[in-house]
């Protein structure tokens, strides 16, 4: 395996936000097959924290995020990224816009995670969409016909309240906190609610949700995609991964 | 705070190996004072583990890892780095040939070790050097004149073998087995030893050790390399990192 000819190099736009970034890492590095530092997917991350608030950018109707992000993804292609992924839900608001812009294929972390709910193959009639108001407004789970599930459920407004809570104190690195509350919102969400399950789709939420007893009940967003870069670098992933038992069956997301 | 002018852009050229560099970029995180994401360090992470063995290069005499390395750096200096980390001791070996060839100031990860020894400024009369053979026998630690301690000691030959066996464990992703491994050498060489301390001087170290019951008988060149970068970037850190207890008195590492 020689860097430069295989595998890919992928680029990751990242730092939205640093700990959310740092798990999604993980998460590749964990999931590749690897027995030293030369099997596993080389990437190059720009990890730059100062992109301005993507939340508030919808819901405000605003378009800050979009030059800074636009910035970055330049930055991953002058590096020699040959694909890119954004560990940040959110940030796919601006996705087509931004994938209109760059010549490098950009992978979609909705896509991700339909491929991952295919492989788990489990039934999936109803999910709940545990995201940012403005992942939820610009409709980057909802607008897609990706087969996630039958139905797509919204949170009730105190939840949502909570769900945002969660986020910001992951953010702040109030991980503690993050965690006590996240048992509580999945114990509301999950007691007596049969196979529901709940869709992590804001890649702070896993940071919180981990400690939960409802793990096979999560879908994580942030583990879906770096199941899709790792395929999309080696063409392969470890089989004894969370929520990834199955080999993909192609080699690209 | 804006991307751009204030604060730096730190580059690090690191998948050497890649779970080290997750936990380093995770320890910059926890040690910036943060309350949102546009408070953290913004970085240019080059993480390509298909660099070539570092320390088998040191041992067999050979050069395959500097060219490679070189390109990393020159890809980060082209991304617009400030200034340049690298989080592997080993590749260290090759620190001054590379900081001739790259415009960007670099980071010696042992000059973030001894300002770390300066700040925690305990009694550090003996130190045990824990590191790759590669490590040791280019003398990163030795050469310099830092301060580090009065006396730093290496291993006895059959604890070596050991130390390299948990670095292997770490990047083949073993973790339980590294983190038992690490406590029973712990143990070995800290047992009625006094104020003696472990130098953790390979970034997979860390990993393996944080479990040990000797948590205040380390020194985590891995944090200290973090709070280095910290320091760069944003001129401070949080009050209450482990090793991080006082603020630094100066701007820069």
């Amino acid at each position: 395996m020689t860097y430069g000819t295989h595998p890919k190099l992928i680029g990751i736009l990242g730092g939205m936000g640093p700990l959310a970034t740092v798990d999604f890492l993980e998460k590749v590095i964990r999931a590749t097959p690897a027995s030293q530092d030369q099997d596993h997917v080389p990437m190059i991350v720009h990890h730059v924290p100062q992109i301005p608030n993507r939340n508030l950018a919808v819901l405000d109707g605003h378009d800050a995020p979009f030059e800074p992000m636009l910035s970055g993804l330049r930055t991953l292609q002058r590096s020699g990224a040959d694909a890119i992924a954004i560990p940040c839900n959110t940030a796919h608001a601006w996705f087509d816009r931004l994938a209109q812009e760059t010549q490098v294929p950009l992978i979609h972390i909705a896509d991700a995670v339909a491929q991952n709910v295919r492989k788990r193959g489990s039934g999936t009639s109803e999910v709940v969409l545990l995201a940012t108001r403005g992942t939820i407004a610009a409709g980057i789970y909802t607008s897609r016909a990706n087969g996630i599930a039958d139905r797509i459920i919204l949170p009730e407004d105190t939840v949502q309240v909570r769900i945002e809570r969660i986020i910001l104190a992951v953010k702040a690195g109030r991980i503690g906190e993050a965690r006590d509350e996240a048992s509580r919102v999945a114990e509301h969400l999950l007691s007596g609610q049969g196979d529901r399950l709940l869709l992590l789709a804001c890649t702070e939420l896993p940071i919180a949700f981990e400690t939960s007893r409802f793990s096979s009940h999560l879908i994580d967003s942030s583990q879906a995609l770096a199941e899709a870069c790792i395929a999309c670098s080696i063409g392969l992933q470890r089989p004894d991964v969370p929520h990834g038992r199955q080999p993909p069956t192609s080699a690209g997301p």
